[in-house]
């Protein structure tokens, strides 16, 4: 029968460590009123605590999800007939947004001080009829607010929806378009405050079309609101093996704080600046908990991390590049995961069967994972133009073929990227597989932000680093 | 063994009247868009869309619920072996938030014209670099914006720390302070916007203190703190029997309703009348939803609400009365859950034991509900004192108490208004019950906006309506 593992207990040296932690995040944090404020700073600390929060939640709270009926079982396991915590994310999910919530006044401290005080100088409370005058309240910075708020907004329905998903697994074609609800507040938001609906044209075409701006008007807001339909759930099908939903995300997380920390360290004031703090505001949080989920659900996984967790990573990326305005520096970033997408399509549209599962197949006896196959019965063979289609996949070695003497496909590797990469290098363990995937995520990425900085001049006239002359 | 009752498919006389419904509906909605916008009447439409949508979808979803364990037994029916959705306010919940987030445009659908194509004229479409500049954009008014994100990422914690509790059974005690980790968004705009933290003195104390205005300070957030665990928890424990969660709270909505409606009926435009506008934006979706819940959760009901439903309609009224600023009306219409509260303290605070469910005893022989009691062994009496106090209770017709001869307590009422209600009333069926207590709601609530607006003016000089003359 199978039983629960793991105590629900942290131990005595885990409790030591993740007291000391969160102690040394609050003096930071407290230490951060001091002068101005420094929003950066606190939202450091607070990602500190919610790292701790959540490694400690997930341990606590770990049977009671079973107990709940949110659990699974690890079938890439030679011991698997235990359950465990199925959904984890939701966790993650949760404490994120507590933890913004308490960050809301952090980045308007400054501001909040200049409303009440005048002049930043704090000892003179001014009484509340001169405040309210407005005089010193229109300088409050209330679009920036709006866009903090609609942002977390945004996160809470992609939560709300995926823990939905999670509890009543809902059908395939209408959780597809779930993002695109949780994504109405930040394009209200956007269309109020930025209303930017243009975008820079590659030099070779300003020529042709008189102007450097094209101006997409509503196409726009159908490309952001397609973007955050593809981004939650591009994620949520680079999926299947231990850890790496998580890893993933964490390095896409990794390289949006590589790319915001180069607008922060420009000698001058940066246009994009704000834009680029406001993404650290949201990716430094998403780390800590990520962080804290990732040592759960690393190989041997002792938690499983639900859709919910995939489809908030996907959204919190959405969220800081539309209000960043970054979105096509996003896009570079997911290649693995656009790769994976459009390689999966033949199935995902049914032109090939799609089994259940597509996860790559556990071998007992060898304790690796193997590319996992669709059969195909004697009587039942491809179309004649796919059978083609797939034999040309394989000469490119982009699919594992099995024919039988007679030339009848009996098998042939399930279209997604990790089955694809165990083709490619042979049979791995799990975790291997899950690190070298990772890697490749990320020296595409880091080559992503190369070309998005570098060649980028090659057809745009400048780069938002403004180093023209680096070229 | 339980069955599943009631079918999950709608019959067709309620497919045609909800589709008409919903059609109607539609086309007010986008008759709205001629001209300035009418944001009321755009909210109603919306609202009616909200009550279909609920209605199908409790319907649809209730198998499903069911499938992922959440179920519950009726036990005050005679027939009870059969099992019923429960947590489907979860799905109000998530109807309302989506229906606010797709509402958010029509309140600034005036501002949105003026700030994109000035002076409210839409064929002049002015060009983006225009709108950017700033030239315009200054009038929109991002603080109500910001007011309205906040109230909604309220609603929108509240109802994902339901569904926790739903899910998880959270313990009394923690769950207790859930509300004010929902309410800091609120009281952090609050802070921003408003900061009016100063409370009008009754006339008779004005010349001892010398002013008008008493500032209350930071201890008017702790109020509003405080007023936001309340008002969900209060809610939630007067239930337990079909139909009267739903009931009270549409009451309580009904007369706010109602007493916004005073604000924007008065001949010239009042300053309150904006806040009063932005409370019926955020009522009017809530009985919409409210509503669906209610026909199906009515005697004999087919669906229970689940906490969910009872911390989300607490926390809609803390949110229109805290950003309307009319926190201490909705006091005035809480009475009966006020009562209830207090008279509930012997138990909930472990003077008297407290029975795991307190709801009325069904009695199966006569169909009726009568007074559900806890039990006192005879070597287990309460202290002198109890006692006392219990039979002091008892004497002024709040307990009733049954003793044996020798004059040992042999049992006790529960303290619930409900059971109370019943020692008073005598056994009642169901229905009838929640009947009485929701026109006992009502009149109380009548009661209090009368005291609100005319006996207000004994003891303050005037009130907000500006009726002095009438006195």
């Amino acid at each position: 029968m199978p039983t629960t593992a793991q105590s629900a207990q942290l131990s005595d040296t885990e409790t030591l460590y993740l007291t000391g932690f969160t102690l040394a995040c609050v003096t930071v944090l407290v230490r951060t009123f001091d002068g101005e404020g420094a929003p950066l700073i606190a939202c450091l600390a607070l990602s500190g605590m919610a790292f701790a929060a959540t490694y400690a939640m997930i341990r606590w709270l770990g049977p009671t999800f079973i107990k709940a009926g949110l659990k699974g079982r690890d079938l890439s396991k030679v011991n698997n007939n235990h359950y465990i915590p199925e959904c984890m994310g939701s966790i993650c999910a949760v404490v994120y947004i507590l933890t913004m919530i308490v960050f809301i006044p952090f980045p308007f401290f400054k501001d909040i001080v200049v409303a009440t005080s005048g002049g930043g100088n704090r000892d003179v409370v001014m009484n509340v009829e001169f405040v309210q005058l407005g005089r010193l309240l229109h300088k409050f910075p209330h679009n920036k607010l709006a866009s903090f708020l609609s942002a977390i907004i945004s996160l809470h329905s992609i939560t709300l929806l995926g823990i939905g998903d999670d509890l009543f697994d809902i059908r395939w074609r209408h959780k597809f378009f779930m993002p695109a609800f949780a994504s109405i507040p930040l394009l209200v938001v956007y269309f109020i405050d930025f209303g930017v609906t243009s975008i820079v044209l590659p030099t070779f075409l300003q020529p042709y079309l008189g102007r450097e701006l094209f101006d997409l008007g509503i196409l726009y807001y159908g490309y952001m609101s397609a973007f955050s339909i593809f981004s939650p759930n591009s994620i949520n099908i680079l999926a299947g093996i231990n850890g790496i939903e998580v890893s993933q995300s964490i390095v896409i997380a990794l390289l949006l704080v590589f790319n915001d920390a180069l607008y922060l360290l420009t000698p001058y004031p940066h246009p994009a600046t704000d834009s680029h703090l406001f993404s650290l505001y949201f990716l430094l949080p998403f780390l800590g908990v990520s962080f804290a989920l990732l040592i759960h659900n690393w190989y041997p996984a002792r938690v499983f991390v639900g859709d919910t967790y995939c489809y908030f990573a996907g959204m919190v990326f959405v969220v800081v590049s539309i209000l960043g305005h970054f979105s096509k520096t996003l896009i570079l970033l997911l290649i693995p995961q656009i790769f994976n997408f459009v390689y999966s399509t033949p199935q995902l549209f049914g032109l090939i069967p799609c089994p259940r599962h597509r996860l790559p197949h556990f071998n007992a006896r060898t304790g690796l994972l193997e590319p996992s196959v669709t059969t195909w019965e004697k009587d039942k063979q491809p179309r004649p133009i796919i059978a083609q289609a797939l034999r040309l996949l394989a000469q490119f070695k982009l699919l594992r073929i099995k024919e039988d003497q007679e030339g009848r496909i009996e098998e042939t590797s399930n279209f997604t990227l990790l089955n694809l990469w165990l083709v490619w290098r042979g049979p791995k363990r799990e975790d291997k597989l899950a690190v070298e995937i990772t890697v490749m995520q990320a020296l595409l990425g880091l080559f992503g932000l190369f070309v998005r900085h570098r060649l980028a001049l090659l057809i745009f006239r400048e780069d938002n680093l403004n180093i023209t002359s680096a070229v």
